[in-house]
């Protein structure tokens, strides 16, 4: 007998084959559920919940308590990081969140932090560490320097990321100060996760698909490759999962030089293709289409049927390629669930 | 003596290598000009512009005259199409474009074409050939199905054309028929402006980027193939330029199956990745950032001489990978002009 338990996800993420592929769902904790809805229903707002770190673990607890995924994805946001470091931050009813002031000259030294938000953002995770089935693998994240960078400078959302690329052309040294001082951020509130107990890490590049093949290169690749070499010489052996949504073509330049242990693929992306050119051996993670999950049926059998063919021969964990949409039917999932567990050979 | 007048970027659409790289700009003709903004402001809405065939000619022809571009796209927008087809279509002041009713089951049969809508267009092409230097390749262009449809089904623009995308996935044999009618209308449509006078014609597919691999098979591949197929047979010789925009890494599988002549590349895309894995001796079309237009100076100058480096032994068409901004400077369009023609081997 082993002396550690076996985490079929974490093993994968190291570079195994398992069959059925373990499976968690990008936003598995969140508005799908009726038990979070009831729960945000009693307590209010987003961002009280996250910064409440019982309501915060119990969250992330739910979909494994329903669903038995095989990992815990801590319930929190990639705007943490901004806010930790003295943005404001609120999320209206109905609407996307808003950061004051809009860093429009990529200027982070205008911030002034005042509470410390990470404090519990650790707390959370060392109460999820603490109540987990043993076999789940728990998976910490943050919001990568580029697009948390998006935000902090539109103050907001935005079409295209374009004042940020704007910003990037008209001033690169300007918004290069500010993206190496989010590699800083990122690489400490990533290992804090990572001393609390996150045993894997994920890297959320949502609004890389915007970038063109130079820009990617400067804010996509090289901040990812200092935070992975970073992350791997003080925590070696946790991996570290990088998202660069949207990123086409370009994901095999990421997966070849950013160091990141394995790759999650958007579900716009050829499985195909990508297990013919990621490098041999890297695991993947994805890479169903979140409305496919909301069709079910003969449908959602044939993209997990596709999916699931095309990387036989290499390390996978099954997810969306995207977060999993509110109006996604629990009855779906449990569907998903069956046919990866029946699937497998 | 040849008795055809020499049109390089004819010449490089059918397979010649040109240096300098012949160029146009996608959206050319329109709100960065003074003279367009002039003219607008005198004659009013937007589609009454697109359906005066003497103004729609004269603005065709303004950024020709001021630019001595190599190639005229016609002035118009993609949803002629289904204003053809009878669906009403306004351009708000501000806002983007509204279709009613929605086509909200994909069901066309619901329209009622009451007016010829493809005629003034037609005769506007025909205004533009006679007018058109003779070195100068008049571009005809309709929207591709898929993005066509997206706006139908919607009734306007529509983040991630999840309500489409929703649609196909839900009643694929309902979606189908769209898609088929919209190939049937599309091929006549170009088929029309050919006969009207354009030497080649671009079928964007502004929105292919959000689809699954499996749709993107479907619903962007192909029906362009069949568009392609058609257009051959009838008018052997005229190029078809296939513009998939955010198809990422499946642009490859496109430029291999669909049968167009030539590919246009977005900003996104890594020009030297597809002169890797594009069919040796295709005519590629692209990529400049227009963000980088807009910055000027040397981000521009870098991002010329990355896009000029990469495809210098492909034909190649030089182009935005989107459109041009309105705020676009025209002393940084003269810059990319001239750096195209000094960085002449």
């Amino acid at each position: 007998m082993s002396s550690t338990p076996d985490r079929p996800l974490l093993a994968v993420l190291r570079g195994e084959r398992r069959d059925p592929p373990p499976v968690w769902l990008m936003r598995q904790a969140g508005r799908y559920l009726p038990e979070y809805r009831a729960l945000r229903a009693e307590k209010g707002g987003f961002l009280e919940l996250v910064y409440d770190s019982d309501a915060a673990a119990e969250i992330t607890l739910q979909p494994i308590r329903r669903f038995g995924f095989d990992a815990a994805i801590l319930f929190s946001d990639i705007l943490i990081i901004p806010h930790g470091m003295g943005q404001g931050l609120t999320f209206g009813p109905g609407e996307g969140p808003r950061l004051t002031p809009p860093l429009d000259d990529g200027d982070w030294r205008r911030l002034t932090p005042t509470v410390d938000r990470f404090a519990p953002i650790y707390e959370t995770v060392r109460k999820v560490a603490a109540a987990l089935p043993p076999s789940t693998t728990l998976i910490g994240f943050a919001g990568a320097p580029w697009t948390v960078a998006t935000y902090m400078v539109a103050g907001q959302g935005s079409k295209d990321q374009a004042e940020t690329r704007r910003l990037a052309y008209r001033d690169p040294a300007a918004f290069g100060a500010l993206i190496d001082r989010l590699c800083e951020v990122t690489i400490d509130y990533l290992s804090g996760q990572i001393d609390a107990g996150a045993m894997a890490v994920q890297l959320f590049d949502s609004w890389a698909g915007t970038l063109s093949p130079d820009q990617f290169d400067q804010w996509v690749i090289a901040p990812t490759k200092r935070i992975a070499a970073a992350l791997m010489a003080r925590h070696p052996g946790v991996p570290i999962i990088g998202f660069p949504k949207g990123a086409g073509a370009k994901l095999a330049a990421y997966a070849a030089e950013t160091g990141v242990d394995a790759v999650g693929l958007d579900e716009t992306v050829d499985p195909a293709w990508a297990d013919a050119v990621l490098p041999k051996g890297m695991p993947v993670q994805g890479n169903l289409d979140p409305l496919a999950l909301i069709a079910g049926g003969d449908a959602l059998r044939a993209a997990v049927a596709r999916i699931r063919a095309a990387l036989d021969t290499r390390p996978h964990v099954f997810n969306l390629g995207h977060g999993i949409l509110p109006d996604a039917p629990i009855a779906h999932v449990e569907q998903l669930l069956a046919m990866l567990r029946e699937g497998s050979r």
